[in-house]
């Protein structure tokens, strides 16, 4: 990116008392930058501003001199403090003038509310001079698009439900009829899990290097390791075919710990195909109280597969709602192997699900000894009545992140019994 | 903040191809600004850029001239694309020297360690000629303060962990050390829940006035409101007063929605109070699938009073584990008074807890009906044997944040059930 063509030069400015003074972080400039990359687009320059119309107009116009084009989101509001179409128009040179048709549009949207048409919703029917409206499908703030020396301005309100479907619909058809010769770019994504770090970095390294195309990135997560993949060419059939040249490789040297190229969430990714295949489920849950759980019924409809939840934080729920024999834990302790097993074995026994998974750990903070540190946990998985055990030993990085660590591991690890899994039932399951 | 002193006015600069291309938010800016304006500094604005070397000294030269101070996050790692070092010294003019003590501590560090100095380390080393050097002790990445055009410049590393310590401890004192009549500022927070939009809104109006001192602001979040306050005085007892004048009318009155005014996480302020109290509670989840449970288990040590959570997803499991008798589906549905008090019953006498807690309505998408639309939820609460329900219809913003509600609504309707429970358990309480 050292040699940038001005007009594929994008600059992303956030405007709002409520993102300078820090209360609010300006997550659209993100969003948005992604979905210029997307597009063969080079985000170079965010820039936040609070509701100040000098300080706006004086960044449009700087802006102006290197980037093709800026995207301005917020301030498109009915109040004083909004002022980014008073500041576009100072920096265009134009006057503000009223869109009979958007303050009708305006009229009759409150008249269906109900709620009075109070006069200082004018102001969002005012625009500048020679610009064109983007219509706001889920909102009162129409924005606008304007020249403003040789740049291409956006204006764009602030919520980002609002600001989502006009970007796709009207800012980047827009922005790519500005450039006849805009090449294509084609991204793929490879979302994996348990990987050692080593293995990834030894096989990739070639692959990141920052000029290389396709582009290799590698971003982590809860455990996850996410690989992201960007080709570009002059045309889009070149485009994929350089991309999937490199996704066959990845494909093959990584796809043991591959758990979806499509969704980045493991918690996701187990629901849908534990919902694809019919496949019952119960977690049983102890140093991550109920997160396991909460991530997995975040998936509409999951409550056709998952019936049960424990929590089980102490012995005694261990030993009454799991049947968890109380001598486990004196002989070998809560974190082990023994009770994770027998955890899993009365979670699925309970439920008459065919699978189950037990966590048992320390979470921190505290808690951790020599022989049982902080993020040591145990995990056990029944599987059509066949239960294993599995340790891991996650980097103590906080009693959330460990958290984290194990949920994800749990999902991990009945995605892979679920892949052993036999289609239908076997004879005799327990299915209550 | 229309008419802002320069020496009050610092800009905050994030570096980075990671955040300018949207794969990570820029979160340091926020929170320094945050910082700032608790010491009485006005954050005018953020700028984000890539690892871009001359786009660095560009926008620092630019700064200058108009705040009085700059502080830049990240770009001191030991790559060549760290380049915030070498931009610096552009800026400044400035040779950039290595600094032998140092090199000297980060070999030291790379020996304790285990593992080999790399000649690139070095570049750690090296400062700006006149630069004070600030230490990380959280990294290898030192920081540094330097003047260019009159500004004072601060660089710190980019992790906020390391970030964090360094703003506290380095930059906040010296930029306060250059402003001897800094203002003092004061501030105070209330959490609220529960509480009608439109009663805030009609007694805090006057308050919230722009120029108001005072200043009242208010944000909402997951169904909680919270209350800021800032006061500024030329003495610190002078903007005591000012803040206590105003929170005492705050307390008057919203002290009925008031659960916090330090901690803004209702899980956190039940789970504290809860073990201060010593009182047992149990879950009884359905729509929130384990978000009550995982939210309350964040608190460390709650294992003390929190020994089961269930989760009861299916009609079939909220009859096996919580007794629902199978009749008040039929008659009244899943989503009803008769359901939430009886998985309350259940989950109290199944687990001997004092306090018990059950939530169950449709948190969508899809299932909704005329009748029961999506975001009807009804929660049960036993206390010390006593059950009653609550019913909320909360506006479908979305499956994720009907269950938040949900969950922040079991948490608050607990407190309230706590503080009318006397201190001692009740003779013949169940408990296990």
């Amino acid at each position: 990116m050292s040699t940038p063509r001005r007009d594929l030069c994008v600059a992303l400015v956030g405007t709002g008392d409520e993102l300078v003074e820090g209360r609010h972080v300006d997550t659209n400039s993100s969003e948005i930058a992604r979905a210029l990359i997307d597009a063969g687009f080079e985000p170079r320059r965010f820039t936040v501003l609070g509701d100040d119309e000098d300080a706006l107009v004086h960044t449009l116009l700087e802006l102006a001199a290197s980037h093709g084009a800026i995207i301005v989101t917020g301030g498109l509001g009915p109040t004083l403090d909004d002022v980014t179409r008073h500041a576009a128009a100072r920096a265009a040179g134009a006057e503000l003038v009223r869109d009979e048709a958007v303050l009708q549009g305006l009229r009759e949207l409150f008249a269906r509310r109900g709620r009075p048409f109070a006069e200082a919703n004018v102001r969002q029917a005012l625009f500048p001079r020679g610009a064109d409206v983007l219509p706001n499908p889920n909102g009162t703030a129409a924005g606008f698009a304007l020249e403003i020396a040789g740049a291409r301005v956006f204006a764009l309100p602030g919520p980002p439900r609002e600001m989502r479907p006009m970007l796709a619909e009207h800012v980047l058809p827009r922005l790519r009829a500005r450039v006849p010769d805009l090449p294509c770019i084609e991204r793929r994504a490879f979302h994996l899990y348990g990987i050692p770090e080593s293995a990834l970095a030894d096989a990739a390294g070639a692959w990141m290097a920052r000029d290389a195309n396709p582009l290799v990135g590698v971003t982590a997560s809860g455990g996850r390791l996410s690989v992201s993949l960007r080709a570009e060419a002059p045309t889009r059939a070149a485009a994929i075919a350089l991309a999937e040249a490199r996704a066959a490789e990845i494909r093959e040297r990584f796809g043991a710990w591959l758990f979806s190229e499509d969704e980045p969430d493991l918690a996701r990714v187990l629901g849908r195909t534990l919902l694809a295949r019919g496949v019952t489920v119960a977690l049983a849950e102890s140093c991550t109280g109920g997160l396991a759980a909460e991530r997995l019924t975040r998936v509409p409809g999951i409550s056709a597969v998952l019936e049960y939840g424990f929590v089980t934080y102490a012995n005694r729920a261990k030993t009454d709602l799991l049947g968890v024999d109380p001598a486990l834990f004196a002989a070998h302790g809560a974190v082990s192997a023994p009770v994770a097993a027998a955890m899993a074995r009365g979670a699925a026994a309970r439920s008459g699900a065919r699978l189950a998974v037990s966590i048992t750990g320390v979470a921190g903070p505290g808690g951790g000894t020599a022989e049982k540190p902080v993020g040591l946990v145990w995990f056990g998985i029944s599987a059509d009545g066949v239960v294993t055990t599995e340790e891991r030993r996650f980097l103590d990085l906080g009693r959330d992140l460990v958290r984290e660590f194990a949920a994800n591991t749990a999902y991990d690890l009945l995605l892979r019994a679920l892949r052993g899994l036999s289609e239908a039932a076997p004879r005799g399951a327990a299915r209550g």
